[in-house]
């Protein structure tokens, strides 16, 4: 079932109230990760020196974590980071880029996720089918086949961990405590840009920073991305080519665009 | 008035000596520093492992810090480097990125600016109003509007720290003991592309390397990256496809368009 | 005298295989070293905390070293990951960027030799000159003329270390203990653009995942991987531009083009 969902009016207030998203990502995709919240309109700031995180998510509207390149120190500047972030009420995005790739990564997940509250839980199939408890490897950080019902286990760690939990792929899926979304939006080069994983949860926080229903918010960051993604593969001839008219595509997309092509759907779940 | 500078000349000047650029800047932008100093036809090094450092300004022609994801031990590594560009006589820019943004940040800035000598500060408005002790606060990295007489702060600081300051925007403003200069070329795409305010940075301390006028070097640098810009602008479709133009403009900039198209202008300053 | 290799064959092996590659890089080009190994179907994974580089080497297929940025600290990190590596018996790759930079390098690189086995040797005439005890000083970490017989150096270096040498630039060298050969594909053009050389060695470590004749996989490898750049270079107009279509280029490589442009040469190598 469709949902009555303007993921442009969405764009829009990001557009207008620019807000300062601050992150804690991994040292692959963090040029992305800033270049994709000023595409939005939005403004991204990256700063992790242990003594400053928290003054930092001071002036922030919403925080990312993103653990592709972990180290413990890292983690704890998270943390801390975190905290800070609890206490003003704006939402925490956490990527777990990578969990089940090692024993480290699975504990330095557990432990965030244990001592703060993380509001939106992002991955693809496996690392969330990981995160899940589920017993699955990961084979580098790229999504495998996991063979599980994926719209159930997010639902089930949604309601464990109280978040709203997001797990990308060829379809999107937007689980929490009312139910599930699904976004259909998106194109199958994103899967050849180291990042696009990277990127979607900064999309996703730059609308969580203006949206207080964090579904709401993921599924029409995930819509609009997806859309311009989707404009992007017509005029591309490989994956770079393809990531330069994404980040293009997505400062131009207007109301035409995203009201035409968002493919934004409801599933009200049976009672866990 | 107009200047009588050739930026065109400096640039070839840049091309032809090829100088090492040693950086110790930011992990969001690091990539793009070092491309466009490469673009030039200059040679870009980064190292910042503390015991290496001084060996490594020992190398190069300029030395270019960036505080824009700063640690404890990142700064100390910068003063170890920065005494060693002192000693060497060679030119030290610090693009004081993301001031006023947290109180860290503040006394980072301070304690460069204490400990060694900077011979180039350089930020935008309200980062250069912060460092002057304007009480101002960053959103993000961002500029934000002041409502200050910026060229009168940018002397006064450049005055206190006896180095030539640099404010980046719309107009650039380029302070010192003998006056200002304002340049006039660039455009407004350059603000949606994350790094352009660090690589401005780099170009500056490129063009110090080969022009003892830090002043003048600046000015030109200024002239010619904004140059590039105008020049990329025109090809673009949004911020990614005009950040790949802007390095292509400025690898295949010429003497017509610089000579055409340079807009770099003087006002003596009034006694302080 | 042509070699017999189908360079085309083993990209597909690759692209067939999907093989992890796991790099501890630096933190200039570690996004485009992920995206040039994601580019030819394999599966790129950085990861560099001490706790967790030994288990993430035994999921991959290919561990890949960089120098570039080094810390002591992340020096043994790539120690502990090379002895897991040499553990598993995959291949370990080491670009021994910036060497004769620094002495504090040059100790790196030697601490590196010393304590682990590496398989394959990677740098640019400078840089292997100097790892093969030449008293070079590198100028940045551009290739400089170093004015010596490169390939019997390489060769030298290769028995000394009982491994593959591979010397890039104009003709790259790949020499072992069998004799030498030389890839004459690729583009003045990468020597513009910063990260081309890292890349070159995460190609390198791709190919020797699936291929245990080191010395064939780095020369098909760099025959690809010059292919695409020269077709690249065709659609350039300048240096960000050439990277773009590089990525494009080596993503929709095929066997026609690949036939046709391959050019390894092999040298029967003089008794030592």
């Amino acid at each position: 079932m469709k949902t009555e969902f303007k993921a442009y009016d969405l764009l829009q207030k990001v557009r207008r109230e620019s807000p300062v998203v601050h992150h804690l990502t991994n040292w692959v995709t963090i040029y992305d990760c800033a270049q994709i919240v000023k595409t939005l309109g939005a403004s991204p700031v990256m700063a992790h020196a242990p003594e400053e995180v928290a003054d930092m998510t001071r002036i922030a509207a919403a925080l990312v974590l993103n653990i592709g390149t972990p180290t413990l120190d890292f983690v704890e500047a998270m943390k801390t980071a975190a905290a800070s972030a609890n206490q003003k009420g704006i939402p925490v995005i956490l990527d777990v880029c990578g969990a089940g790739a090692t024993d480290l990564r699975d504990r330095m997940v557990a432990g965030l996720l244990d001592a703060v509250k993380i509001n939106i839980i992002k991955g693809n199939a496996s690392e969330i089918a990981r995160v899940s408890g589920a017993d699955i490897r990961t084979k580098g950080v790229d999504a495998a086949e996991v063979g599980v019902d994926l719209e159930k286990l997010a639902q089930a760690l949604a309601l464990r961990r109280q978040a709203t939990v997001v797990v990308t792929g060829k379809v999107d899926i937007v689980a929490g405590g009312q139910g599930i979304y699904r976004v259909k939006n998106g194109d199958a080069l994103m899967t050849h840009v180291v990042g696009t994983g990277c990127m979607a949860a900064s999309v996703i926080g730059s609308f969580a920073a203006v949206e207080p229903d964090y579904r709401k918010a993921a599924a029409c960051a995930l819509a609009c991305y997806g859309i311009a993604a989707e404009l992007a593969a017509e005029k591309s001839s490989g994956p770079a080519s393809f990531k330069i008219a994404l980040f293009d595509s997505l400062y131009n997309l207007d109301q035409l665009a995203v009201e035409k092509m968002q493919r934004i759907e409801t599933r009200q779940d049976e009672a866990p």
